[in-house]
């Protein structure tokens, strides 16, 4: 359900209260702690409120409010017993649906995490592929306490952000969403390439699922971003343009079988909140790529 | 054992035709219709009276000659049953190691081949991956039979002419070797990259696999050809350059994780004897290849 | 003074004819031969009937329509008698200040041609450079007579529907302008390069004279189009993008004198109508252009 | 005359000095200082001891033979007193040919360089354009006393090199020759662009002047350098590449003028003794250059 930050600014305390209350993992109390600062100007200002509660609570509680966050494809996840909240984001990187390796290893991180931090390991999961959680996993056991404490909070910023911004709407609102795109042009004929199939693959370790499809249109671009709406999955990815099937098209000589038939762009995602324009540009004997704007 | 041309040009008759008489798959009679030619000025030209005599040849004795090379893995190879020749030329790219499933579809294609046109699949297979082997094998059998029996011929003249270059040495050696050569600049800092790491991967089907490693010397090159002293085997390749360590080692920034970590780039190979330059220019943020010479 | 078409629809024809009557050359009688067509539904349209009228006027007419047109750069320019239309179109493209050389020159180019083909040479000067025009006058003296009265014709088109398209706003302008554009992409850095000084230059023979300059924004672009709101001149120009400047601003090692300073991109305008995107991609040791889009 | 590096080595003492005492600019004296450490193992290795005869010399001997070098394009070049080889150097780069204003700024820059520093300014000029010659002389005379000096040493030490380059011959010759060489790939085809017609031009201000032509080969490549067998001078170059002719003819639709017709790369040179490799990538709508090796 979605709510007006018009409303939300204007409603009864306990109102308030009801209808963000759960966006701050089982601690109501962060929203109590604002509701006297309202009217908020921006969706963006209502959540750095929040968390400027949480930054400026007692460290104990604190640290139970962290402890309220379940584990990452942990025992609570199996059993059903997450939050409405947290049982979508962990599905939507596959946390779900993991093998019994995978399961074991996820296990044996959490327990390890616990033992040397004593609170759960959060990431902001919609921010990340689940190669980049597991390597953000190990990079982070090594941090020294006070470190990984920052850490947590800041992935709790990321992580409320995005509940926040799905539940309130009006002006301001947070930066959460990126966006990649890409664009074709075939520097043989001096025109955008029309036509063209794109596959977008995600890599998990070596190998690479599919996980979007487009064709260019008359400007050599894709009708709609091949990620947009959300934060970019912090990864590693793969473009794969059918320009043989194009230069076919055309009855352009490319030799037999084509010199290039499928292009494949290899390229990672570090900022989920950016803009990755990942164009190319080709003829049949040559190609070129950048990050462009 | 090699042979001089030169001692091939004055030796008695019988010694040439004991020499290379073999060369043509169990037609000792082509080596004997060339003897009187002799003095070869080239060892091309000596190839190439052979296959003279091949195609000059009544039409009832070149189909005999046909008939004599052996399928394609097919049963004389699993019974051992090769010449020396042809069972080193099957092994190099695989013939003698497939899978039950593998060899049922080559039999499967060899007798409906030879139920067709009346003689076995002939392809000079050093000139092929598996992959495309296959895919000649289909198109072939839509050919029509004057067709097909022409482009046999020119298999034999394939095969045969890589036979007698391994044989004979001399002045004029046909032209039988590609050359597969690459060459890194990191145009981030206007020279050659160094020491980057790169594999080459050849494609069968969907699936790649590495055929080669190499690390660039001070002049952005490989100290030796990718593929070289061989035919390069018609099919599609990918070369991978370990470009995010090469930038890491200069110190430089690329995002975490580095916007290019491993560049692939995938191309085909049509044309064995030819020389396929395969650049890469690169800085942390783009990349382009071309065939270059 | 501008006209919105909905009222040239209703008006009354005599006022009707005063508004547009004089936008093709001393022929009033266009006008009226269309006013009886009206309501046009786009601009477009009525710049379409217009031109339909010429074309199917008598032989006799459509010749005394043409010899109508002055002289480019002619005595009637010298003496102060054009129409206001063709005074202001001519000194656009700056043959209203020719030396008298070059007045020599259109002198002896109007004699020939109106010498072989009995009336006056008609370009849409507003679509060209003074050196397409002058190459256009060489080429056009070799038409035979049909192809050169149809090209009269079509060059006329040009000159009413610009003409059409200053006087008349409404529903369905016609297409008369162009638009030149670049980008400057810092690949050595991944961004935008952000406040590199351009300058665009117009070729006139050897040289070159500078008709633009512009400084890119945040996105890397201009915040205008280096040429956009009128038509794109037929010609050759020069973009220079001050390059050395940009990279010394990040304190980028780049030779002293740098390898890059000022990048010059030669290209010429073919389409005054078109939409040409000249971008530049570069480090301090490479760069790239295309026709983009 | 050219000498064997082992007929010096050899000969008698009188005799060395003789052969090579002229090539420090009336300083007898320090071939005379490294006679006596005969046999030199390469030519580099005479230079370098006799520069360091030169180093260790007591500060006023030094002094006067930085003195005895003669002003740039001074009184003494008008006047035809200079010696042999400094009349050949300073002729190489234009400064016998000056006009009077340029003759009225080196003789202002020359008595404010004495002035501030009590010798003349020295200058290896075959590293040299103009244009850097002049930028140097700006920049040198804010240098304060001791870099100044090291720097003439330096620049002297550059002189000497190149005259022992150019009379004794023998083993480790020293590196004094850069090259320019270039490259066109017709990437619209996918092999090297036969035929082009390629202009260098060096800039001198504002202006640049055509100082060599050259055609392409088979290989997409000039037969020599560009610039080779000598220092390549530091200064601004623009190679000029006939790609509107040749898609012209190759048949390739480019537009109406081409898009690309004449394709300029501007660049400079900074390292005399270099390798510049400077290609050129392009189809009739995209072109690419960078530094290569």
């Amino acid at each position: 359900m979605f709510h007006a930050l018009a409303d939300l600014n204007r409603t009864a305390s306990a109102d308030f209260c009801a209808a963000i209350g759960d966006t701050f993992e089982l601690a109501p109390w962060v929203a109590e702690a604002v509701v006297g600062q309202r009217p908020f100007a921006s969706v963006a200002a209502l959540h750095e409120a929040m968390m400027g509660a949480v930054r400026s609570a007692p460290r104990e509680r604190q640290l139970a409010f962290v402890c309220g966050h379940p584990d990452l494809a942990g025992k609570a996840a199996r059993a059903g017993a997450l939050t409405e909240e947290s049982r979508h984001e962990q599905a939507s990187v596959g946390l779900d649906t993991l093998s019994e390796e995978e399961f074991a290893r996820f296990h044996r991180l959490n327990d390890a995490y616990k033992e040397k931090f004593g609170f759960p390991f959060i990431v902001c999961v919609r921010r990340h592929t689940r190669d980049s959680i597991l390597s953000q996993f190990e990079r982070r056991l090594r941090h020294d306490a006070a470190t990984e404490f920052a850490t947590a909070l800041q992935e709790i910023a990321f992580i409320t952000r995005l509940r926040i911004a799905a539940k309130v709407t009006g002006e301001g609102m947070p930066q959460v969403n990126g966006r990649l795109s890409t664009h074709v042009l075939d520097t043989h004929a001096g025109r955008p390439a029309i036509g063209v199939a794109i596959e977008l693959h995600e890599f998990a370790g070596e190998r690479a699922h599919r996980i979007a499809t487009a064709v260019t249109n008359a400007d050599g671009r894709t009708d709609a971003p091949l990620i947009g709406g959300r934060p970019l999955p912090i990864g590693i990815y793969e473009l794969r343009f059918a320009v043989g099937d194009h230069f076919r098209s055309r009855g352009i000589e490319q030799g037999d079988p084509p010199f290039l038939d499928i292009v494949p762009l290899r390229f990672s995602i570090a900022e989920p909140e950016g803009h990755y324009h990942v164009p190319l540009l080709c003829t049949p004997w040559s190609y070129s790529t950048y990050r462009g704007s």
